[in-house]
């Protein structure tokens, strides 16, 4: 796959023909106060490619009926239906065609952006009918299963993917759906023998999928083999009535996500073919003899979970894309909404101008940035992996795979924390208005609230990173570049030396310089690393087990080790990203973010970088006051970093993050439109007459 | 006003003719590990007066048909309905007369919880229809004004209380709705110059308000005297539509609290009688002469907002009944949720047996016991002033005025920023079902954010409290009791010795030790307070105007400051009243309460205490270890503390939180009862012919 350096070959006019002018309005003061080209900005995670590609989506979208939002929040009914349209109407365009994804697998992410800007349910479903149920088919299966993925990509079937059960969720190991094995009629029996294990939180099973990714423990002459795949029809998909032995259904409404029909399915001793197995990696003969490529059971458990880092990888995209939309808002209102001012002035400030506004968003505008680099990069390299994994051009496939999985089991929880502070904090800064539905904030708290859970629930999830890490410093000296083929365990190099260091940084300058932030990182991910393992081993030689010395090393230690390992590489990865940039101008607002970045994760883990040794004295006092510096620095830039991260104003659906900067003229327009917001209600009645029917108990 | 000291007197056989056993279940062996009684241990925050108080309500509520839940999230328009009855069907009732509340000021927050438990919208619009405007009409009316507190009273009318405009919240003083005293015909013309200027969020307005408190800019003979107070008719309370010059409309669907309708006003030269005006801090008389009792005109106005007071006092109350529910939930599901065990056994444990699901809730059970104690008496103690203040005993009452303005200031963000925080632990540490509507959690999310706005933005509220400690701080020396009533000034007593103090524990043991953490928490105050007033000061000699060396000074600083302060109190008084409880089994368990809170409210200023000296080498580990083994300490203590905590089942409304542990059958009940739930969608077509409409462009 060609690695596309886009930036070289683009112009400003082309620039300018994707991206037309802003309109004028209250924000041009502080567009002029920029220092950089909104529009160029937007190569440091972007390509032309990617650009055009979201263009015509999003242009496809704004075209269609279909596609218009409601004013009001729809019943979860008319939700699920409305999104259920758009999923085909946008499927049947087939914008990301196979080819196309190996010429360039930055669309991937792009896609994903542009439809999560749009609207998160829409999205969700696309990627769970279609392309999840494709790859789980595309890596478990045999070529005989390879005409269900045709089925799936002309949606002549939809299917799902059920592994979590109503008991079971992270521990996959404790299900308890069973698939039995008939040689006499060369099938399988699906059943569930009680509530609490039914497939439950099925994204899409609710209403429509026809077909179902099902995992069930395999038992075959009476031997248990552990849990396997199996590609299992659920509703004929003519009429979309479940099949007999089937009872599936709707979990109801959720925090948020409501366009998704999550559902679950319980079987009956349900017949299904011996072809629904998905048994390249394991299964039965026609006479029921089990047979496995691999020796160890866990490696062949842990290559069907494989699958699933492709999903953790998909949820850094969707997190920073919230993240990106609740932004953008908050930082446009807050350069419009004013709000007291000096003493001496009749003016009110905008609210962007103070000091507890800059420190509750400036860091998370850094933060998108941060991360809506590393996603597009991330999303693209697991991408290229999956293809190069066809093709086997890897011959450090191994190492990049584990890696991958400690990587993406950090980065999933980290973003979609990150993603939730700054909606919080994006909520809050818009005041009471950012309590409006119309100002979007809400949605987006809890939709992206989902992130924290699916797909591995955060907490859990960093286990396997810090799990991963805790082995590695065993053989740290022994490390060379085969075994990080994505750098995550540079830090590590001269370990031993560097915690042995102090920090000599005393000037706010020196504290926010993006190679010191760079290396005090090192610093604290070496020294957490190293002492969650002195407490793992300390509870071992007190004579803990695994489990519990695991257990009992969590908290301030494994899972802050797997969160600052995540944030180093992230980091790295900005510093790098932001030193590559040609365009001068951009690059030193991009340092700019990095500093701010930088100094505010490092901030969150002061007292460590004091328990540590490496800060003493007021050396964190500086770091804070370097922090507010770099607040001031970035605050002129701001609203023109809003403007490089903002989609289509349609698109954004808030009142107050329009790009005209017209907060109160879309409000008045939002209010005064809602349907009877001027009227009289049809139970008025009840107000005045309330004598009526208050003591009428039945 | 007596004060009721009721451990004495109740019986347990009292308690037990209240709260009957709990259901038998898998809760059941929890509940034997707690050294304590879960019925007694109410009697720390309750009175036999308060609980039986809260049973008469839950009585009525549970048994009156209007109070039923619904089981699905109705309509916008059905929701304002149904809390519309509601609030008619409660009031009728006449819980809480004012007879009862001198007699026992304790019943206000007891009437708040049990409303609270309920519905949050029932509760807000209960409040704000009837009370607030009361209460206004009280503070700032004459005698010629009381008419309207009997009708409202009996609900002849209905009010609201609309201070906020468009454009203008927290700047009161930028308020732009005037009132024209036009003395040829003895009345006020009120009117909207803009939308910018219509009165906003105004809660109860949208619907149903015939009557509303309205501040407007007063202007007499061509003077602006600045904001006062109106009680103007908005509605025909017959007909319930506006009056002829009004216009009044709803602001839509909010984030959360979607019963209240909150809505907003404009005044085309609307003429009300010059009897509109509550005039008795302030008005004009027939000839349109302003006078006003006070000689300062920010007095009159710092009198007027001082009504505002009392809803950030209940704001408070508000919060901790949010989190007290989301904390019964989330501890209730996680011991009875089982995943994953150790190596050598079949059994999984309860997750609450895991470290990172402990210290994820365990601290927020300790802070739920320290708000509501808090909050019981703080309610006690603000309406105690209030009814002094009509009688005017209390010679103290300028000071204590003052005290509870700063206190409120802090106390309001503190709650609810503690209720955020644990309520997002609860529903991150309830998993996937967690994320079910029917989990409860997101509603008290939802509702609960509203609390960090409104009545005062959190940040903005919290300048109240620094600028008085900033004051305060440069007469440290010469402070007596009389200047805290409230006691809140007392961590001053030898501040600058105190500053030159240094920790000298070194053990888990000491560091959590309850006398210890606030003797830390006394250095951490004084210590932030030293160093904003240093800070703020340091900007002032470099030039800076109060406003900008104000607002410089914010972030790491007074923002901190403010919120230490009020840490600091609630701790105080959660250690006093652990130690003043006579049973010693919950004593002993309410001191390990202490301990919990306390390291883990100091545990988030850990950097600072060493930034200041306070700690040094590896005592914040040491803290940190401390926090974990109170955690352990106070696991098995847990499922009873949330039986102590928790309203009834039927009113707490959650799947996963109900006393008999039943989660899983409580989620298949819910489900399988979803309307709809196993049919298929009426929509069904649009599934199975999706080619029909998916290119239908119009």
């Amino acid at each position: 796959m060609k690695k596309v350096k886009m930036l070289n070959l683009v112009t400003k006019e082309q620039l300018k023909k994707c991206f037309p002018d802003l309109p004028l309005g209250p924000l041009d003061g502080y567009r002029r106060k920029a220092s950089f080209d909104w529009r160029l900005m937007k190569m440091v995670y972007d390509n032309l490619n990617t650009i055009q590609f979201k263009h015509e989506i999003y242009k496809f979208m704004e075209e269609h009926p279909l596609f218009k939002h409601s004013d009001i929040t729809e019943s979860l009914d008319e939700q699920r239906h409305i999104t259920v349209k758009r999923m085909y109407a946008f499927n049947n365009e087939n914008f990301l065609k196979i080819e196309k994804i190996i010429e360039d697998a930055r669309l991937l992410a792009a896609e994903s952006e542009a439809l999560f800007m749009f609207d998160s349910s829409l999205a969700v479903k696309l990627s769970l009918t279609f392309r999840m149920c494709s790859n789980s088919i595309r890596g478990s299966g045999q070529a005989h299963h390879f005409k269900f993925v045709e089925d799936l990509e002309n949606a002549r079937i939809g299917g799902c993917f059920a592994l979590t059960e109503v008991s079971h969720g992270s521990n996959a190991k404790g299900m308890r759906t069973t698939a039995t094995y008939v040689p006499e009629t060369k099938e399988f029996k699906l059943h569930t023998p009680d509530f609490e294990a039914a497939k439950f939180w099925v994204g899409c099973l609710g209403k429509c999928a026809t077909h179902a990714i099902i995992y069930a423990v395999l038992i075959s002459n009476g031997k248990n083999h552990g849990l396997h795949t199996f590609f299992v029809p659920i509703r004929d998909p003519v009429t979309l009535k479940p099949y007999p032995g089937v009872t599936v259904g709707d979990v109801g409404e959720k925090i948020g996500l409501n366009g998704v029909d999550n559902g679950f399915v319980m079987f009956d001793n349900y017949h299904v073919s011996k072809e629904a197995a998905l048994d390249k990696l394991g299964g039965v003969d026609d006479d029921g003899n089990y047979t496995t490529p691999f020796k160890d059971p866990n490696k062949r458990f842990g290559a069907s979970m494989g699958i699933l880092s492709g999903g953790r990888v998909h949820i850094t995209t969707i997190s920073t894309a919230y993240l990106q939309k609740a932004i953008v808002i908050a930082i446009r209102y807050s350069a419009v909404r004013k709000q007291f001012g000096p003493e001496d002035s009749d003016e009110e400030l905008p609210v962007l101008e103070y000091q507890q506004q800059q420190i509750r968003l400036l860091p998370y505008l850094a933060a998108t940035f941060a991360m809506r680099i590393f996603c597009n990069w991330f999303s693209e390299t697991h991408a290229s992996m999956v293809i190069n994994s066809y093709t086997g051009v890897d011959d450090n496939a191994a190492a990049r795979g584990v890696e991958m999985h400690a990587l993406s089991s950090s980065a999933k929880p980290l973003c979609g924390w990150t993603a939730r502070d700054a909606i919080q904090h994006c909520r809050e800064a818009c005041g009471g208005h950012g309590y409006l539905k119309a100002a979007g904030i809400g949605d987006l708290r809890n939709d992206n609230d989902a992130n924290c859970t699916y797909e591995g629930e955060n907490s859990l999830l960093l286990q396997q990173t810090s799990k991963w890490l805790l082995n590695v410093w065993t053989r740290r000296h022994k490390l060379t570049a085969a075994d990080t083929p994505l750098g995550s365990l540079t830090f590590l190099q001269n370990a031993d030396v560097l915690l042995t260091e102090k920090c000599t940084w005393n000037t706010m300058q020196e504290m926010v310089d993006p190679a010191n932030l760079v290396h005090a990182y090192k610093w604290l991910t070496t020294f957490v690393l190293k002492t969650t393992y002195d407490k793992y081993n300390a509870l071992k030689n007190a004579g803990k087990g695994d489990f519990h010395a695991k257990n009992d090393s969590q908290s301030y230690n494994a899972v802050t080790l797997s969160i600052v390992y995540g944030e180093n590489y992230i980091l790295n990865h900005f510093y790098k990203s932001a030193l590559e940039f040609e365009d001068p101008q951009c690059r030193s607002v991009l340092l700019k973010l990095v500093s701010l970045y930088g100094s505010f994760l490092l901030e969150k883990h002061l007292a460590t970088l004091y328990i540590g040794g490496f800060f003493s004295g007021s050396q964190g006092q500086t770091l804070r006051e370097g922090i507010l510096l770099m607040c001031s620095e970035v605050k002129p830039e701001a609203v023109a970093l809003a403007d490089t991260l903002a989609p289509p104003d349609w698109c954004i659906r808030s009142v107050l993050g329009q790009s005209d900067g017209q907060a109160y003229k879309h409000i008045q327009n939002s209010v005064m439109s809602y349907p009877g917001a001027l009227s009289r209600p049809s139970w008025w009645r009840d107000v005045v007459h309330w004598r009526s029917y208050v003591t009428a108990k039945l």
